[in-house]
């Protein structure tokens, strides 16, 4: 049974329906070009909470129940949850959903979480393993900008390459049958380090990897950039989504106007001072759940390239001088089941 | 095509042969009761480098380098490595596996992580998606007790309820043919809190969690814990092996002799000042790779239950008060292929 198509990529023998979404988001999320599509937002990014890290649990805990109550169903009709974030030890993951009950394998693919979730839940279910499990991550800017960056309090300053983390997250339905939109094929990205030290710019250090998945997808499905109605990287931001470009003009992949990327959709940059565009596990997850699958179940899109990119040091790693490597994996999405 | 036995439990359709297996370990390690079966030790832990955190890098690195080189393979010729490990940002595995340009999916499971691996590995190959996949783990005593406790220099007194992270690590290779010993089962474990806040009892905080996984397969295949050579959690510690047979024998599963502990095997307790047991991804990860392998591929056992156990909170989380989540999961390890 060879399921592989190319090299590297995976072509699904039994595409999996994407049933139900559910994100939900912060102020400034609230405020950018996608807030009136995110299911849940809210002004008060402490979500209740009296530390920035039980905001992200309560966060990921809303983002579930959200879930299941648009999808009708209980945590126990789920078989798997795949999850993880940004903080240390995935501590939104463990704490928000550990009053589910339901088994649980913790990933971390720093920003790309979503996208590896996606591609290890298709697997469970087209495998035979499991006929509905849930993917979901979130981040959160608070959380996040203390323990990779600076206090909040410090009120450092930004340079223009710097990224915003998305407060917010998303979790996606995952069902053996269903109406769709499905998962067809699935590159899982390889571990890409150009040699990039500045912690500000995560664009240019994820960028390469980025391109190398979709080169690698290109190559093994026989397939061009102009085949897909949206090409979408993230959370490269302005810095890496010009990057990426390049890099794969130089390999001779010309991208056009289908291609955008996470970081740029979720923000109106020139509004909104959040430097180089969005970043953070969230960042794609939300664009996923609140513009691209929708636009896949309206008929705006039918054929769409998901490619969830992470930057894989830690402050300790860049406090030693090593330089950040990176991962992007790839969900194609479909309207149709065919490959 | 249902592979689900019971309500928790995968029946692998076609066993994964575990074909090759390789560990690592550090000064203390080497002078334990398992030393002289680890595939290389040094009394050197810095592993030649300057910093703890670069030195786990390279213990990772040395591991799948001398997995390939034991199963006379290539990095090109794997499809998937499967790997994470204690430290933030999991960069243990991130940098130790920077070079190999193997498609990567990244894990937390703390230290149930080469049991996650096992486990997520086994599903990519019985699903028909890879043929040789590679999962591993490490953990580091010097870099795991800066973060999650206080740096070495300070000199802390240990109650005699905490444990001691092993420094070292394993990697197994999975195929879908060989001549094993196979995994034929899985029991992926879900996130359980019973509330305990003791940072230096992770035993006591994990054993819900090895008891409540081993109770979900009991009852899904029908065994019974007599049924079975050697049933290993880890690392649980003496404290919480204690604690996990009181729990087992409360639900009327009694825990005989066969019952053991990868913290309690990894170290002579008597000699090594450990304190309760080993503990880290290393431990278990060490303990499957120097003991349970190579007894069942030499007829020491038939039948397996390996149940890596993980606690699931961080610094963050133990600093704001919250308790720790644990989770475990088990993989049932034969030397036939039948279930």
């Amino acid at each position: 049974m060879n399921k592989r198509l190319g090299k590297c990529t995976i072509l699904l023998a039994n595409p999996v329906s994407v049933s139900t979404y559910y994100c939900a988001g912060g102020k400034r999320e609230k405020e950018g070009p996608l807030g009136g599509l995110i299911d849940y937002t809210t002004d008060d990014d402490t979500f209740g909470e009296d530390t920035w890290e039980k905001a992200e649990n309560s966060l990921q805990k809303r983002i579930f129940e959200g879930l299941m109550s648009k999808a009708g169903k209980q945590p126990s009709d789920v078989e798997y949850l795949l999850a993880g974030d940004l903080l240390n030890q995935c501590i939104g993951s463990h704490y928000g959903l550990r009053d589910f009950g339901v088994p649980f394998f913790g990933l971390f693919g720093a920003c790309s979480t979503m996208a590896e979730g996606l591609a290890l839940g298709s697997i469970l279910i087209d495998g035979g393993f499991a006929g509905r499990v849930a993917a979901l991550t979130s981040s959160h800017f608070c959380s996040a900008e203390r323990q990779f960056r600076l206090p909040l309090e410090y009120g450092g300053q930004r340079p223009p390459t710097s990224q915003w983390t998305v407060t917010g997250g998303a979790a996606v339905l995952l069902e053996s049958c269903g109406a769709g939109p499905y998962v067809t094929h699935i590159t899982v990205g390889r571990i890409v380090d150009m040699g990039i030290k500045d912690v500000n710019n995560m664009g240019a250090a994820m960028a390469p990897a980025a391109a190398d998945t979709l080169i690698s997808f290109f190559r093994d499905t026989g397939t061009y950039p102009t085949d897909y109605d949206i090409i979408v990287t993230g959370d490269l931001g302005f810095v890496g989504w010009e990057l990426a470009k390049t890099l794969l003009g130089k390999e001779g992949w010309l991208m056009g106007d289908n291609y955008n990327d996470c970081g740029l959709m979720i923000y109106d940059r020139d509004k909104q001072s959040v430097d180089a565009g969005g970043s953070g596990c969230g960042c794609s997850a939300v664009v996923l759940a609140s513009r691209l699958l929708p636009g896949l179940q309206s008929g705006l899109y039918r054929n769409v390239l998901f490619v969830g990119t992470g930057a894989l040091m830690s402050p300790t790693s860049v406090q030693q001088g090593e330089s950040i490597p990176a991962i992007a994996h790839l969900v194609r999405l479909s309207t149709v089941k065919e490959g």
